[in-house]
């Protein structure tokens, strides 16, 4: 590996190496601990190269995150043949996915991120909601679409957190099955169930 | 200020300083961002003194952070008269403590702290989980008492997460009687509710 880690000059492929060890650090260490030094080094140019197209950590978070799915083609899938089940088709598709290694990465990642850093924050909150929670409740047509997509995408992350960040054992042994039903109804309640304060 | 933040001498309360301004430091700024440095500072010693005193940012994070409540007194009026409404009392108590500023900081600050360190995780999963949460599901006496824990815990950090952290508007804005009233069926189904894969 001595040799493809040496310095890369400007120009050849720069932009996409540093892209691509950009995501690779975000994902594996956290958007606090990652470097834009340890970022140049893996991708084989000076710092001053990563600041240059990139400018600021930040920046190059949002620049490289992408959510590992296409919000539309989910959403699709989650409305199905309509509102009933669809938290548990919602539940299926999240914890489904949380299991393959890449997407997990990404999405403790963008968790990690959004915990400390607001533009992080925000980034999570346009991917996670406005392209996918907010659209998807909007559909379905009940009262509050902000709220519901709110409160669903707050479950998720609580998930994420409880399973893969904080690693609560009972949740990080359970399996996807016993997950979706365990988060399924919570889902559903959400999306359709009734929210008012005087009846609840 | 200027003369309340000159140097102090080992001895005279320097313990005292340094958890203090440790436990500010935590909450206002969080985990990832706050330096032992800055502490010192804040407490007029000199950075070696804390690290003498309590290691390293970790040790020290672990020795200042508490609960901002006494968990048995929760748990005692969140039991109250039996398993119905439990859910919403439990709702109603995390809503409104976290209404308080100074509450909020160090929740807040946990769930961030959390996010970015091991220690800090298996520091939250200690206090929030083992000391009020599952103690709450074993006396409700539901089968699988940790799972449920683990489940309303993940649901809890979610709320702070979306409403707190990155403020997810309709979640910011939402008041407390709206939150109660969409999370606290939710908490009844995870601490009362039938969690098997098979009937779900």
């Amino acid at each position: 590996m001595a040799v493809a880690r040496g310095r890369r000059p400007a120009g050849s492929g720069t932009r996409e190496a540093i892209l691509a060890a950009a995501s690779q650090a975000f994902a594996e260490q956290g958007y606090p601990r990652t470097t834009l030094r340890g970022i140049a080094r893996e991708a084989g140019v000076d710092t001053r190269l990563v600041t240059h197209y990139f400018g600021t950590k930040q920046d190059l978070f949002v620049a490289v995150v992408e959510l590992p799915f296409d919000p539309e083609v989910v959403m699709t899938g989650i409305l199905g043949p309509g509102p009933e089940g669809v938290g548990q088709r919602l539940a299926t598709f999240a914890v489904g996915m949380l299991e393959t290694p890449a997407a997990r990465r990404t999405m403790t990642g963008l968790l990690r991120a959004a915990a400390s850093e607001e533009e992080a924050a925000v980034r999570v909150r346009d991917l996670l909601v406005e392209r996918l929670l907010t659209p998807l409740a909007q559909h379905i047509g009940g009262d509050r679409p902000d709220l519901r997509a709110a409160l669903t995408g707050a479950q998720m992350a609580g998930l994420v957190v409880g399973r893969h960040i904080v690693g609560l054992p009972s949740l990080a042994q359970a399996t996807p099955d016993e997950l979706v039903a365990a988060v399924g109804p919570v889902l559903q309640h959400y999306l359709t169930g009734d929210l008012s304060p005087v009846s609840a």
